[in-house]
Parts: C-alpha cells; sequence; structure tokens
C-alpha cells in the first residue's frame, strides 16, 4: 500500500494529507441550516438524536464540497474518528460515508484513529478499519481505510495484529513514535539508561515491525512525528530510513515548511504532512476572506495548493 | 462517580467487573441463527451488510442473557468496543444499545475505549464517550458510559480534556499504566535515569490527575494495571494510594485471585478486577458443560459466582 500512496505523491507532487476534522465552528452557517432542515424530526424521535443526525449530515456535506475542491491536487485525506464519534451512531455514519466518498474520488485515505489495545483485541481493531471480519462464513469490511493511526503503548503484541493485516490486505499503518502536541515529551522523550529518548526505542521497533511488511523501497509501517519537532524528526528520519513518515502539526499547530525538510529523504520522498483546520477553516482566516463562507471549498483549495508550494520549495 | 461505584462494589461486596466482550466462536449457535433470520435482507441491501447486522443482532442477544443473568451480582460491566466496532456501524449500535441496556438493570458502565490524542481531538473522544457534544445550540451525550479507559502516550494534554469531562460531568477513567498483555513491558518498563520503570513515571502523572477531580478517598482518575503483573501492582499500589485500579487479566490471561490481593488497599477498597471470556465463555470450558449452549448465561453466572467468592478469599 505504501507503494500506491507514494506513486499518488509523486503524480501530484504534493507530500500533502489533508486532515478531514470537521468541527461545528467552521462549517459554514449555510451547510448547518440545510442539515438542520434535511434532517427533519422522525416518528417518536427524540431531539438530541435529531441534533446528533443534523450534526453529522453537516459533517458530510461539508466534506463532499472539500474533497471535490482538493481530489485533483492532493493524494489523500485523513480523516480524524474523534470529531464524527463524538456523535455518535450518525456522526460514525458520517465518518463512513466520508470514506467512501474520498475512495469514490480516487483518493487513498488515512483513518486517523489512534487504535491499540492487548493482542486479541487489537486484532478487532485491526480489521474495523484496514481488514475484513469473520461472521456467518463470510468475511466483510467494516471501516475499510487504507491506512490507520496505531498507538503502540502496549507494545509489540497490541501492534502485530495490525502489521498481520497490512501483509494480508495489502494495506498500512502509521505508528505514533513522537506525536505533534506540546506535551509529549512527557513519556516520549523521557531518556532510557542508555541515554536515549523512549521515542527511538519506539522508532527501533517500527523498523523492526517494518520489515515484516516491505513494500518497495518503504514499509507498510510508518510513523507519525510531529511536524513541530524537526530536530527529533532529524534523528528518527537517520534511525528509520525505510520509514514512512506521517508529519501532522504544519500549519494550525505551528509548524512551517522549513521545519520539514528533515522529515524526507535525500531522494525527496518520505513523508507526507497533514494540515487540517489550516486548509477546512481556511474561509475564516483574513487571507482568504474574500472567498467567504459560500465558497469556503475554494479557501480551502487555495490553501492547499499555497501549502503545497511551500513544501515543494523546501524538499 | 468513583464513589458511586465504590458504593456498589461494598453493596454487592464483589470486586467484580464483567468484561462484555462478545466473540463468534463463543456466541451459541441458535444465537447466530436467530440473528441471522431475524435480520432479513433489505431491499437493496448487500450481504456484506447484512452479515453485518446479523453479527450486530446476535452479539446484543448475548449481551442481553448475559446481563439478566449477572446484574444482581456484580456492580459493573465493561464493553470492549473493539468488539463492536469490527462489525461497522451495526456493531457500534450494538455496543450502543449494549450499553443502555446495562444502565436500565443498574448496571455501572466501563467503556473500553482506549482513547487518546492530541488536546482538542481527545476532547472530542472525552465528549463522544463521556460528556455531551454541542451542535444546534444543544448538548447531546453520545456514547455516554460512565468510564472510560484512556492511552496516555501523548501525555498531559491528551489526558487532561477527560479529566475535565470527569469534573464536569461527575464521569471518571481509568488510565493505562501496567497493561495485562504479555509485551507491556516493551515500553511501559523500560528503566529511566532514575532506575524506575516507565509505568511509574505514569503512575506519578495519574496521581497528579487525579488530585484534579477526587471523590470522597479515591480520585475518579483510576488506572489500569494488569492482575497478570503484581510485583508491579505493589509497588503502584504503594505509589497511588487514592487511585481506583481497573484490573484486566484475570482467568483467562492468566492471573489468579492470590496474585490480587496485593492490587487493594488494607481496607479491602481500591480494585476491580476483569474478567471477559472467562465468564462469557464459561458454557465452553468442561467445568460448566452441563450447562450446555442452551444455557450459556447459567454458565456465566456460575463462572461469575465462582470468581466473586474466590477474590473475597484473598482480600
Amino acid at each position: 500500500m505504501i507503494s500506491k500512496l507514494i506513486h499518488e505523491i509523486v503524480k501530484k507532487n504534493a507530500p500533502v494529507v489533508v486532515g478531514l476534522d470537521p468541527n461545528m465552528k467552521f462549517v459554514p452557517k449555510q451547510i448547518q441550516d440545510a442539515a438542520w432542515e434535511s434532517c427533519a424530526g422522525l416518528e417518536g424521535e427524540d431531539e438530541d438524536h435529531r441534533v446528533l443526525r443534523a450534526a453529522a449530515e453537516a459533517f458530510y456535506q461539508f466534506n463532499v464540497r472539500i474533497v471535490d475542491a482538493i481530489a485533483d491536487i492532493v493524494p489523500c485525506v485523513k480523516p480524524q474518528i474523534a470529531m464524527y464519534e463524538q456523535y455518535g451512531l450518525p456522526g460514525l455514519e458520517a465518518y463512513y460515508r466520508t470514506v467512501q466518498y474520498c475512495r469514490s474520488k480516487g483518493l487513498l485515505i488515512i483513518g486517523d484513529v489512534k487504535r491499540g489495545d492487548i493482542g486479541s483485541t487489537s486484532e478487532s481493531y485491526a480489521l474495523a478499519h484496514l481488514g475484513k471480519t469473520a461472521a456467518f462464513g463470510r468475511k466483510v469490511p467494516a471501516f475499510d481505510t487504507d491506512f490507520a493511526t496505531v498507538n503502540p503503548y502496549l507494545g509489540s503484541d497490541g501492534v502485530k495484529p495490525f502489521v498481520n493485516v497490512c501483509i494480508e490486505e495489502d494495506k498500512g499503518i502509521f505508528v505514533l513514535v513522537k506525536t505533534s502536541n506540546p506535551s509529549s515529551g512527557e513519556f516520549q522523550d523521557v531518556l532510557m539508561p542508555d541515554g536515549k529518548p523512549m521515542y527511538e526505542a519506539v522508532g527501533r521497533k517500527v523498523v523492526e515491525w517494518g520489515e515484516l511488511s516491505m513494500d518497495g523501497e518503504y514499509s507498510n509501517v510508518g510513523a507519525v512525528v510531529g511536524a513541530t519537532y524537526p530536530e527529533q524528526a532529524a534523528q528518527l528520519r537517520a534511525l528509520m530510513p525505510h520509514t514512512f513518515i506521517l508529519a501532522p502539526g504544519y500549519g494550525a499547530q505551528g509548524a512551517a515548511a522549513e521545519d520539514l525538510s528533515v522529515f524526507f529523504n535525500k531522494d525527496g520522498v518520505g513523508c507526507i504532512v497533514n494540515s487540517s483546520r489550516g486548509i477546512l477553516a481556511a474561509w475564516q482566516k483574513e487571507k482568504y476572506a474574500a472567498y467567504g463562507a459560500e465558497h469556503y471549498e475554494e479557501a480551502a483549495r487555495a490553501a492547499a495548493i499555497e501549502m503545497i508550494e511551500d513544501l515543494r520549495r523546501v524538499i
């Protein structure tokens, strides 16, 4: 699967993934109003449930126009399942429909689910998001994204079931190594007796797991390394030469293009950079205000183009 | 919320939580067949979707009889969301219905979701599982369990949004400190420069977060410590005297009652022990085979009673 992602990145000359993390704060009012109207109360339905359905519908409609506006310039999207999960079952249905819609537009999809559990339970998560689950003599896919993000805190037996599904189904994962948030260092940077930080130990394991599922120059087992930590990324890039990096944190979280050059290998490959709010909520920024709420997706496209050009400059 | 859990544990004299982690391997055939029949194919529905609906229905019907059989003897249940998530949206609907059914029977519910992300995203997860999400001028609950399990790998800003919801909504969390699986030591046991293992650093943070949401003698911020690691639990028990422990790993994963006495404080409080397969799949064990598949829930009740008595012996 990683070779497919690289192929699409090279074809579009854009190592960029758009995070589909909708938030009511930046879904334009006309989309919210239309969703509310289209989700009329059902017979016997309580008002709370209608709110969930309408919010989910607003997210989906918001996403469709974003996806239409960016599908020809970016290779990949990354829906953050938490944003949907907070609206319950209707929210998760919007996540599912978003995944399906993105696939119909030829985009690759990273399910940002950050799952991880003990072995037998991790297997269920791996099947849920990347594989097929058995029942009644059949094997059926559930959420069926191309990649998933995975939390490594439980160790190899929590991660291996995902690696197995990568091998069996030609899928990929990105394991959290050094995350983009301010307090990621609390546990991830703890120094071990050899003087190396914890995230390096995780990085070494990612290399080991990765060898089980190579796909060309890179492994289907990638790593999440926050764009906000370029120094650590430089170490990790050297430690994991065949590991593809997913780098969140560009834009809204503060990382600049200059910070990102160290995330790539010398061939200009090896990393895909995520932006979520910076693209989805571009219409609320002064710079793109001329588009207005009515053309929020055009503001998103303009912001995506700017990000792509910004990154091309430094790779 | 933790005081409510303690109250129920004391009332029933049973520091036991039943993990509602159904698996097709131990859902009796008559339940599977009935679910398949009751989920007739819908107009235009593909076979795969019918499989998901029927599997989810089988899980729900399986759970209902288990819950009816144990609700008077245990204080709490812990549905593992991964088992449901692998059957997609119908599976998650079965999770939701299971939570609602358990609540109607007066049981407290730990959503075993092991979520965790960067700050703003963790907030969405916290609202999804414990709080209420805003939209259209209302605040509505989504999955609405009493407790959730939380992965700490991203540090304080990933955990604090859950703590905030604990404070605002009187809910609780159990943070993964030392998990029950064989490879949990890979990262959790790594020694730090002070010679202490990583899980102690997490334990110290749990104490710190816990001080923000005290509820009587214990905090609403609890810890997951595997029953399979009694030595580490003894250290953690001393380090975190006001932290309630959720201990998975009894039974099927290999821990015995003797291993568990160190998980409790001297007052006999401070821990709740989980068993999932050991109870749900009891009917498949030779010991309870006389119940047969037809009375699987009575086998579960017998296994739960045996577990409760086993634990009473050592506390």
